[in-house]
């Protein structure tokens, strides 16, 4: 068994990581780290748990929870991971961290977007982006996984085989993001009010959301990225737009290159021809489905992608790079069917 | 492994079996039966499924069926079943109706509320009611099941233990229950089309919906229940009101009498006093959730429950069924936790 | 032109009443009082008041306001405003409180169910309860309206009229009402998150709800009430239960009963035989819609009301009362049809 | 009184135009023709009217409507209205027609995307595309409008000021549209029945909505449009992408441009720098609302506008074009506050 500790758990991407650990055959949740919620039940915070988790909140250091685990999962807001991860820390303990403090390999760009001095810059270049179906070689043997955001995730897969294959015009990639609610977490605020977000659909943060320089980075180009609020619980629709170079491009020709990339991938599901991502088909899985339609019109090609946020786009994922690095059968724990109703 | 066929396999309840059975570590499916979409691939109908279930859609007739699988899941329209299950098919395999055709013992009753003759009378008797927590001896050695229906198993299950004991006036209970829109089926029509329903709650079948004689029938007593229509996908909600012959009893009495019957349940989900259900506490799982207050100011007790519609209200109780039936902890492939967001 | 000032505008009850007044042709809006959002232009709080409503949010005591305008609307938390309204100010202004602090008329009630001290005992008696349809003598001379609670106006027009004529047993009423969620108010709370409120539904304050002394005071019984919190904007649904005292009564006598109480009352309005409220039909309306069934196989009666929580609830009756207080016709400026879509 | 009749008036366009037009002061609705509801009461089918509409739905020819009253409204599926309507109506009666059959200009374009033979195509020269904001000249002496479909109206205000102005490189536009269920209409379907379309986000359509000649039409260039469908009752919100040819445009120059088409405009609302359109902001009203900003890391524009769907979008427009054509004060019977709870 698997001895893991879970650092946040009282948010919803650490609910959703108890969620599936909880049901993970290899794992044992040996210690559930909450600040907000020290000493009280985790199943009194989420009910939900009610005959399934009996142990509490409670407040450890890195260290202390490193000499007793064989892994960390971290879910904390930006800024602090960076903080108390240290590299004496990897000596001991595998960590994979949910946050944005280690996803970004330039000190500088990470500053830049996130306003934060960064405090373990030493450690850039030793984590290793954790999008599974990209960097598994790497993951496998990581002491630090940068687990990717949730835009980030949809974003990337949909993109990379046709950014990698050079098909597109680099300075024409539009990402079109829609996002459920559970993707601005747990804490209060008007934006987050249900009178306030049911029944509307917003863009926000234009041009300047922070998953932006991590899409760049692994594509290694830059793009316009506008998220949208929708009034649904989970689920994320990329919806992307680029300009082939060569505009005699077929159906065919593009759906052999994502299955040069993805056809032995369990999770990434091509969709038949004419048929397209809706993100109920994924929720509450792992899965990341994809198509794509050439508009021979304008020579626009429109990607759309989708996965659930809180699976694929954080806590899936971060426990899919778990059974890499623990050398398991990659599906395990996180194959389970979408709750499509 | 255990073979099925779910015949009826492309309604929300065929869909949720699917759903489950896929996941099953002793079942294996061995039919899809579906009259409206033969020869289709099921994961055409419902794309969660792509990379995990192949089968296609057919048509076949039970008796067919009955010499290949273990057991028969029914899930069809009432009406349908009692015309084709007959005494000779149950010699042949074991069968779990989730429709309504053999709930009811009185033929008399179910073709008062349902108009349509009964076609299988004889079967009313040797049908087991399959609400696992009171019946499980009997369902031990059943062939044929009356899997409850989904506002009959909440209300019974909020209601029985204090029926049961004889604490409360038998003329005095209502049940005012809720539902989300996956109760009302896949079926179209206005009062399911988004714009019609969504933004909006009403009740219908007032004093005459289909489930009262089947709570009436296990509770004994009669009733005044009212469904209503709540913009949400799953979920069940009984508020259920009844008064108590004897004022003084207290929230520690009346918890006293719920543990007598429910302590060993593992589905069964006694809250924490003054915290009461919430359906999505129990989302896409099996639990029964359950509190109550006594209203001393009027002598009522107000007892409230929640399941899933779709899983404890049908097809994962149905899987419960079978598990007792096969002799299977009655946990195996229901047992995961409540998807709480 | 009346010249009105709301106090609490920028609470939902507070916008729904400048909404309300905006657009009321006798009526000019000549302050926005708001303590939290003193200085900001009232657009920029709701944009949706863009082009329509420059002013800005002001804070004012209500004598310098009491100088300046015909009518002040006070929507504030309870326990305010019977500290600030005294009966000078009466002599100078018309007040309709939307608040409960003038609602109940027994201090003690108040103190019990409000656990706060009532500080103007002395209006208790004046202070005229605003439920328009059955004060309308009494507000036309009001000096003080208590406009009655959201939950309160749907219970009693449900019940008043077979209560009035005495052909329910008392002890037997029982109210399970359901909300939406703007009538929890703008105040931020985990329970008002969209998504720990989306997809999810749940009784709350059982048995507890200070609604219930109010409904009791005008019934004059004694009642068992629960309200649940339903996954939409507005509306609000009772579903009332009694015992008949004579169970030879029908459809027809009790239909008798409602049109005596309300044949003549433009926002009261008694559906079709077989035909029951939904929120979405009165939804921004003014109207209360009512229907009820016998359930001859128990004797009891089901009585269900209606209303936009909001308007009928709030603001619109605030607005009724006033303009029965000025002597205009009572729906000017709230007679719009309901957006049913 | 102008005398109208609703041909249509039981979809949810022509609810719709039923609720804006029986508030209107200057207006008499004279006739609600539907097919397929002849001879039931209006109130019947939406009983948000009960009160206040008592006409029965009837069925006549355009003809006959023609002599007895001024202006016929007309909202049916398309390549009907090009059937009916024949150059002699127009000398007896003004028509706005709500469909699609008058919009395009080009027969040949017309065919193309709609694959039915175009009826009337001596009347595409004469019809006014009734964009009020951009053709009130035309439309002040029309005798046939063609009203903008929804999408389009939001994408063309949105964009129409900087293609006008040349301010953008023409091949780089896309347009990602989302829009609530209401514009689906009230036909049945799968994809409109509730839990196949709540909690969940899909495009459809891709690169095929008939929407695009429409938008292309009216800006002269063409471009990528993509639908996407959103769990909600009503809103559009269209995110506009596009080159800018000079990239040292900033924000105010490209605000003067907005300001030199729109600031007369009512129903236009740009929105302060930074703050971005919301659905909910214009809900139920005939607002247009707009901004943008300038993506300076790669030249881009993005804009994003809001309509109702159902209002500006459909009816409001159709009113609009109304008031206009009777030389009315355009804002008559449409001015009403946006309903943003």
């Amino acid at each position: 068994m698997i001895k893991t500790a879970i650092v946040g758990a009282t948010g919803y991407v650490g609910e959703e990581l108890v969620r599936i650990l909880a049901q993970h055959p290899q794992v044992e949740i040996s210690y559930i780290i909450s600040h907000s919620y020290v000493g009280q039940s985790y199943a009194s915070i989420y009910p939900s748990f009610n005959n399934i988790i009996t142990e509490k909140c409670l407040e450890k250091n890195l260290e202390e929870l490193a000499d007793k685990v064989d892994v960390l999962f971290i879910a904390l807001p930006h800024g602090i991971a960076c903080k108390k991860i240290k590299p004496e820390l990897l000596k001991k303990v595998k960590v994979i961290d949910l946050g944005a403090d280690f996803r970004l390999k330039s000190q500088e760009i990470y500053q830049e977007w996130y306003n934060v001095e960064h405090e373990a810059p030493e450690l850039l270049n030793e984590a290793v982006y954790g999008l599974c179906e990209w960097k598994r070689e790497k993951i496998k043997n990581a002491r630090l996984i940068a687990n990717p955001g949730c835009y980030t995730t949809c974003s990337i897969m949909s993109l990379l085989p046709i950014v990698r294959e050079g098909l597109i015009e680099e300075d024409s990639i539009i990402v079109d993001a829609k996002s459920g609610v559970t993707g601005a977490g747990r804490s209060l605020g008007l934006s987050v009010h249900f009178t306030e977000c049911n029944e509307s659909t917003k863009a926000y943060k234009i041009a300047s959301h922070r998953h932006t320089p991590e899409i760049e980075q692994e594509l290694g180009v830059k793009l316009t990225f506008t998220p949208h609020l929708i009034p649904m619980q989970r689920g994320i629709l990329a919806t992307c737009y680029a300009k082939l170079k060569d505009k005699s491009l077929t159906y065919e020709d593009i759906r052999q290159v994502y299955l040069k990339y993805y056809k032995n991938e369990y999770f990434v599901r091509i969709l038949e021809k004419d048929t397209y991502p809706e993100t109920r088909w994924v929720r509450g899985s792992n899965f990341f489905d994809v198509n794509f339609k050439i508009d021979n019109r304008t020579g626009n090609i429109v990607i759309i992608g989708a996965i659930d946020n809180l699976v694929k786009g954080a806590a899936g994922q971060a426990v899919q790079n778990m059974n890499i690095m623990f050398g398991l059968d990659e599906r395990i724990g996180i194959d389970n069917v979408p709750a499509c109703l």
